[in-house]
């Protein structure tokens, strides 16, 4: 069994050591820091990450509008920064936050954007009843 | 405060119905189903969904060597699939999952690929002190 809190004792990264993909980005996994449930994914370049940690606040690169977008910045959902880490291959985030104001990460007024399941999983699940 | 156990009436969505990249692909986010950590992210596409659902054990498809690969076919390391959720835009996955085996989820021999920290983040956290 694994120690979930093992120290690790490694150099921290620069972002510009980061794998960004063919356009610059990183995908960027959203986790609530009080109950580790995951809110949603996102996608960061350099520019985003620098911004997000400037204002504490989680900054991310809008792929469809092309445009830097402060999660929160409309609806007051923001998301308040508590941590970042890189994975082994630094080309993905997690970024640790506690949500703010209304506390739903979700466009569509739900706390997590993780809410739909597949069905060939139920079909599967049902057949094991 | 949102509601954190919130039950949703959403119908199942097909693996079809996923927004897949134009390389037919979604990132899979892999959570241990016991603590919530979140353990990696690897890429799924409608066949390595469909097979994980099959063998109840998590399979990507690796962009590197472009090839199906079942996590810990080699090292032991497998994810026993608990369940999957999409987002809002159906277009990433979220997979719980109990580590198998040695319980590491990273080639390195950790538990999580998510151990490495962000230097500019660091510099921030002691301008705080």
């Amino acid at each position: 069994m694994a120690s979930f809190n093992e120290k690790e004792t490694v150099q921290p990264l620069q972002t510009e050591e980061l794998k960004y993909d063919q356009n610059g980005l990183v995908p960027a996994v959203i986790q609530d820091d009080r109950n580790n449930v995951v809110l949603m994914v996102g996608y960061m370049d350099q520019e985003a990450i620098r911004r997000t940690v400037k204002m504490g606040k989680v900054c991310f690169w809008s792929r469809s509008r092309r445009e830097y977008w402060v999660k929160g910045e409309t609806s007051g959902n923001y998301f308040e920064l508590k941590s970042i880490y890189a994975d082994c291959d630094a080309d993905t985030l997690l970024v640790k936050v506690i949500p703010q104001g209304p506390g739903k990460a979700c466009h569509t007024g739900r706390y997590t954007c993780f809410f739909n399941t597949l069905a060939d999983l139920e079909k599967r699940e049902g057949a094991n009843d």
